[in-house]
């Protein structure tokens, strides 16, 4: 048996098919839709969220078709009444069901504030709603581990961050999603050998314990690691005696360097990374051997690299496992994706808002567009706006000099691809210019500044008559 | 471009691929070794853990194969020096590597306390070191969702819990697998089709507020579902104003009873869970709809689902999402994959321990097995032994009467599948009795009891005298 399936497609939730079986039965299949996905709050209580996971998303849509397989086990469901829950002409349709829509996305790398589109998909019914569960599943996921490496790069600053956390992921896509959008947040290199064939993101690693209790001596694995790969050796120092290790790989390390070698360095993986950190490094520098790099993990995070940098820790590499792939203080983006506008085929579009007694769940209507405003590379502010009702100027608060963009740019058209995927790097390169143009208030750990993202007075105009009908049982309004 | 990889096998740290190198370019390639996976502390301040994920792990290892297409990226790697990675020589060592050893596993649905193995390996060294990440990876997961799970069902008892997270999984097999494992630790259905279809899990589901909202009136909205599905209509009525929302339903609940279908009920996904599904429960009965579910969703975990319950909600069926499927309040396991003995071929196991200052985290040395004892069916403890050592009698504090029973069983032997996977239903089950079987006083979800697990007194004493070796620099002892 394979080990995952061939064909991901059901990838959604039960309930996308029978909305989508409903409409079908409505006679309302050819109706067209506007949702936007969106998240809230952002995650680890900072200002921002970094995107990610848009060529995958794009993939599955791309991807997507129900074949026969699909077809015939969906065909065996059953209702409370025993009977099929789908009728066979609607399998039918299934079949040949395709995303021949428009899609507008933020590139990966982008950053995004709370309540801005990181999409917005545009087709009909059916297929928007079974697209709706997949989209969220990849794109919160890398969104939320994308911006958790930028925070864990921001504390670490000009040194190094690996990416290690594929043996506590969530699942094996769960690691190798997490690797991706690790690297797009600003992680050098992963473990994780597959991201690597699979992403081209760099790899990277020494050896474990076991290699050392493999041998009947620390000092014996030491040399014997070193003889194998003379070029590539950082040795894990902590399986007995963190100190006595040191020693015993600075032994190694002078070896490798008489004979022409370049010594890597050390790893901790345990213990007070403080102290030990300090007493590491001065070895290492008084064996004459400054270029040996002192690398350490253990459960680290952006919190845990600011303290211990803090405290004087003297380590060039962070490896970061557990603590960044599943973004283990906060698991999940809350994103979210909500019905903008629909129309029948050839009328217009009808705004659309989802009410709620808390006035940050009420969505915003329309076909949303977002406005990015920079003065010489720094961002200055945002404004979402509604695609028909425009911008109608440039808002209070944003300086005359701004240059303005839209964040949101087209990536499906009528099904077909449109946007040239960048590579990796590039989408790390982004994210890393992205973030250089945010104010530091905004960037700060703990208590950053909001954003000041605001509706463009158009569509907060809109918005709050759609509030006031909405709660007198009106719910759309022409577009 | 397809969204997951064809092949997985490279699903690992790239030290593990060092590893394997070192030992091959240092001729130990055919030593053996016995590596336990196992844990430290029970997740979510519990007493213990619920074994998952075992089947995916033998699939993992008997599809494991590098094919030219893993082998000619690994050739690319190149390393500090610009220089290949790795000998030619050593990728044509790697393409016939397949794992021909034994297993030992905790069947699914197992409790497993800390420290105990949830499997125990043995093979060539460089699989045992390639297989670690992605058992890890696998069966940390799985094992961490099927433990929330059978909390979340411990607190609904009772009541079914359907699993509803995977827009918020972490990634799609985060997802997938977050679906297999929540239903062996108790859950009756997931939202998740495609892990209906690939695991035979049941599937529910009902509709979106974006369904209401496609609508120009709520009340037109749920005429509609119900006309679509008369039989499996549990209608959402929380889009608009909640109550209303509820009134309108029962409109339509019993216009469905009255042409003889059976309706579903109504599903509250925000607001005062207590006081609007107390009102739900009212109206309905008032209506003459006693049969119809009050299912209710919100970012519900075991400790809300207690605490709802506590204040009086009138709650059937319990949807459970983010804070399951991505384990929350704790989303990973620390489990571990240790060396516990090695050997050169036909000589004899060589006894291994890690060292810690911390007494936790000095592991259990040898060849391990676990008896578990039981009082008519009631556990009463367990037992850590090393094979070749034994038990020696039955240990202190466990009843005369107790009925001993070893829990890892034979599931490879010399590479080949000797245990017969049972079906998800019969792992759900055995979850369930094993559960059953566990004092109450240790099922606490604030504060239980720890487990009286103890090592049996030949291996504790073998131990000691291999710690003090250790630290004394002497790290294995004859087997």
């Amino acid at each position: 048996m394979a080990i995952l399936p061939q064909n991901f497609s059901l990838l959604t939730d039960l309930y996308q098919l029978t909305m989508a079986y409903g409409y079908w039965k409505e006679k309302r299949e050819e109706e067209e839709a506007t949702f936007h996905l969106f998240y809230r709050k952002p995650p680890f209580g900072g200002s921002y969220a970094l995107t990610a996971g848009l060529q995958q998303a794009v993939e599955f849509i791309q991807n997507f078709h129900l074949s026969e397989t699909e077809l015939s086990y969906l065909r065996g469901l059953r209702g409370n009444d025993g009977q099929p829950l789908f009728e066979e002409a609607f399998l039918t349709y299934l079949a040949d069901l395709r995303f021949e829509g428009n899609l507008w996305a933020m590139p990966e790398g982008s950053l995004v504030f709370p309540h801005e589109p990181i999409l917005r998909i545009e087709g009909r019914l059916p297929i928007c709603q079974l697209l709706e569960t997949p989209l969220l599943n990849i794109i919160n996921f890398q969104t939320l581990i994308a911006t958790k490496a930028s925070r864990i790069k921001q504390a670490a600053g000009e040194q190094a961050v690996l990416e290690f956390g594929l043996r506590r992921a969530q699942g094996m896509d769960g690691g190798l999603s997490a690797s991706r959008a690790a690297y797009i947040g600003g992680c050098s290199a992963t473990s994780n050998v597959l991201a690597g064939q699979f992403f081209g993101i760099p790899v990277k690693g020494t050896h474990a314990h076991s290699w050392v209790m493999s041998y009947e001596d620390e000092a014996e694995s030491f040399e014997a690691y070193a003889r194998a790969m003379p070029n590539n050796s950082i040795l894990l120092v902590d399986t007995y005696d963190t100190l006595e290790g040191i020693r015993k790989a600075i032994g190694v390390g002078k070896k490798l360097e008489s004979e022409g070698y370049a010594f890597g360095g050390v790893r901790l993986d345990s213990g007070d990374l403080v102290r030990l950190s300090i007493a590491a490094r001065e070895m290492l520098d008084a064996a004459g051997l400054p270029e040996a790099a002192v690398v350490a993990s253990n459960d680290l995070d952006e919190f845990r690299i600011q303290a211990l940098k803090a405290h004087g820790a003297k380590i060039d590499v962070w490896g970061v496992g557990t603590r960044l792939a599943t973004a283990y203080d906060q698991p999940a983006l809350g994103g979210v994706y909500k019905l903008g506008a629909i129309r029948t085929p050839g009328e217009a579009w009808r705004y659309k808002l989802k009410l709620s007694e808390q006035e940050i769940k009420i969505s915003n209507p329309g076909r949303l567009m977002v406005k990015r405003y920079q003065v010489k590379g720094q961002w200055v502010g945002d404004v979402i706006y509604d695609e028909a009702l425009g911008m109608n100027g440039k808002p209070e608060g944003i300086p005359a000099e701004a240059e303005a963009q839209d964040v949101l740019v087209p990536v499906l058209q009528a099904g077909e691809v449109v946007f040239p995927f960048p590579k990796l790097a590039d989408i790390q390169a982004r994210a890393k210019e992205a973030l250089q143009g945010l104010p530091v208030r905004m960037k700060s750990l703990t208590a950053p500044a909001s954003s000041p993202v605001s509706l463009a007075p158009s569509l907060a105009e809109k918005k709050s008559i759609l509030v006031k009908e909405a709660r007198g049982q009106r719910v759309s309004q022409p577009y």
